[in-house]
């Protein structure tokens, strides 16, 4: 017997039926929408009427009718609805404001380490967002609050796990504090997996394999496969910061281990590199300055950074079969030195057919990256089948 | 703004609902589904006369009523179709007659070459198919074929795509050939990924986030999921035969590269190692005949290439970061010594994380993995959104 859950889900969810047919923006009747989905015109009228009052959807301009009373249409409307998106950086937060099309209406940022702990970081993102909230004037604005954490993160209990920069955030419960101060559901995940979604949706929405690679402190991949951000059975997909590099085992991690890609390639392994040679190099940010003016030293180091990256990216090519890998993080944004070197091992070491239209190309986000992945994250979240039937059973109660 | 493409698809393919609520097993009155669909009792009653009719749903035994007349109850009915499955080995071919619950009928196979080349190898797939749906006396039984072939495929096209050892069948269309012949979709993909597939909805329907990986005379993966087998942009994912095992550089493969995996951990490569050392072992089988006899330099040869695989299989981990590895193919199958090689390299390079709840397992699969995958496959394509749709259309026209 073949197991039903080895098939696709393709449940249709009579309760958001109508309003994911509105969702393309695209006007319709109520005669419409009963034709579209076979629903009663009795039962479109009374999810068209729970929709209005979600907020979730419009009337707009009449149709042209052939005579008699003309029919009205209906839109959907993200601009009732909000969500806040937040990234918490090593060195800095970052929170923005944006309504449910991901205009973003006002955001704020400060210079908060991230090892100041979550009571304080989060009571920081709890003040700033309820200020932007109240700008906006509208308690019931909010749906839903995404966060992106520099360390590893439980998705489905939104708890950080044993995250190495982040010392009193381990186990910590982000999204309980948050979804208590805001009242509405929290999404957390790591940067580089909010980065991921970000930079996919904003960038290439029409890639279904695209693989976001960071290179700062640390090193970490977002993996999205299918159209669909990837995070395995623990929520650890992407983790390739201490995958094994045959031959270095001179080169001792943090994590206990030898060899690690990013005990090799990352920001303070290429600072180590640079400073024994003599250079005044100690931060990523350091490093980045010093390829961006041209240091000679600085621009060979990186790129062999490139190549050691490009060595692990290689096999990741050949398990995923992207359309595009994006370098991403300060080094990478650094230059086209980093990309030059993975671009030089990753077209040599794997096979034609792999690398046939394979792009390999720099980020094009911008310090707005991650604010926004995490917005993308929440929205997705609020206009998803449950969390619009959470928004209409909110609207009847 | 946020492109609805970045959005998971949550159309309500209103057409086949009622079919996709029906398809649990359950029975149901049309008030019922009604009721669940919202859809006009009217609608309801035409959707379950049109999948009576396409033979996609029978009636059972009546509800207990109150009183009255007892409400007719209809149930998914796979009894009634069918699929072929057919598995294309480098020696073998033997294909499958299944119901759409995966219920074998009757299958057959031979020996004969993939050398042959196509005509040759379809030919037999198209005699041997019409016997077996000869015995079953109907015509219209038949709504789809699913085939794996040894060597990469274009899933999208149905054609193999430069095979390394399918001489005559570069980009030939086996879909096309079967499709005509049988007058039902053909589904055609490389045995590694039907493997995976066939693997997981037989043995581990609850896992999401599965590697299978075959070791033969060539080494492949099949990567599932969030529950679904990934393809990659050209539908190579998986494709890690070819990643480069850095210090291995004397070992030449036959892509033309050096050092590649399965250039020194598949069974060809294991079976030189074992020449060299003065044993007559020659193909994949004699050296997986040499380990179940015990020899103990092939036990050692193949413990080694487990090693090698679970160098590559670490980055794998890391990258996509599975609940399950399943190892098959015939080194594989020998015992548990190439599964040993590969858990100490990976439990040793992994983190804690990833490997936490890790299993690596032999494959449970036996002789019909590859072709109950590929059964799998047609049947999944035929109870799709898609397929249901067409059925829908055959039984009105």
């Amino acid at each position: 017997m073949i197991d039903p859950r080895g098939q696709e889900t393709l449940t249709g969810s009579a309760q958001s039926e109508v309003f994911q047919i509105l969702r393309d923006g695209h006007p319709r009747t109520r005669s419409e929408l009963a034709t579209l989905t076979g629903l009663a015109r009795s039962t479109v009228a009374a999810r068209v009427d729970a929709l209005l009052r979600a907020g979730l959807v419009r009337p707009v301009a009449d149709a042209a009718s052939t005579g008699g009373r003309p029919s009205r249409q209906f839109a959907f409307d993200g601009g009732g609805l909000g969500v806040l998106g937040v990234d918490v950086g090593a060195t800095h937060v970052h929170i923005g404001l944006s309504d449910l099309r991901g205009e973003m209406l006002s955001d704020t940022a400060t210079s908060l380490a991230v090892s100041e702990g979550p009571e304080s970081v989060l009571g920081w993102v709890i003040d700033e967002g309820r200020r932007l909230l109240k700008e906006r004037g509208n308690g019931a604005f909010l749906r839903a609050v995404g966060v992106g954490l520099p360390g590893p993160v439980e998705h489905t209990t939104g708890r950080p796990v044993d995250p190495p920069i982040m010392p009193g955030w381990d186990r910590f419960d982000v999204a309980g504090m948050l979804a208590e101060a805001f009242g509405v559901p929290v999404l957390v995940d790591n940067d580089v997996n909010v980065m991921a979604l970000g930079e996919r949706i904003n960038h290439w929405p029409e890639v279904d394999d695209l693989l976001f690679v960071k290179v700062s402190t640390g090193i970490g991949a977002g993996v999205i496969s299918s159209g669909r951000l990837q995070r395995g059975a623990q929520g650890i997909a992407g983790d390739i910061g201490h995958v094994y590099v045959p031959g270095r085992d001179d080169v001792q991690c943090r994590c206990g281990n030898a060899g690690c890609l990013e005990a090799i390639a990352a920001g303070p392994a290429i600072a180590d590199v640079l400073r024994a040679e003599g250079s005044e190099v100690h931060t990523v940010q350091d490093v980045a300055a010093a390829v961006t003016q041209g240091d000679v030293a600085a621009v060979r180091a990186v790129r062999d950074a490139g190549r050691v990256l490009g060595q692990v990216l290689t096999s990741c090519v050949s398990l995923v079969n992207p359309a595009v890998i994006v370098l991403g993080g300060p080094i990478a944004n650094a230059g086209d030195h980093l990309l030059a070197g993975a671009r030089e091992v990753i077209y040599m070491r794997s096979t034609p057919l792999a690398t046939g239209s394979l792009q390999i190309v720099r980020s094009r986000g911008t310090a707005m990256a991650a604010v926004s992945g995490a917005t993308c994250m929440a929205i997705q979240h609020v206009l998803s089948v449950e969390g619009v039937e959470a928004l209409l059973r909110d609207a009847t109660t």
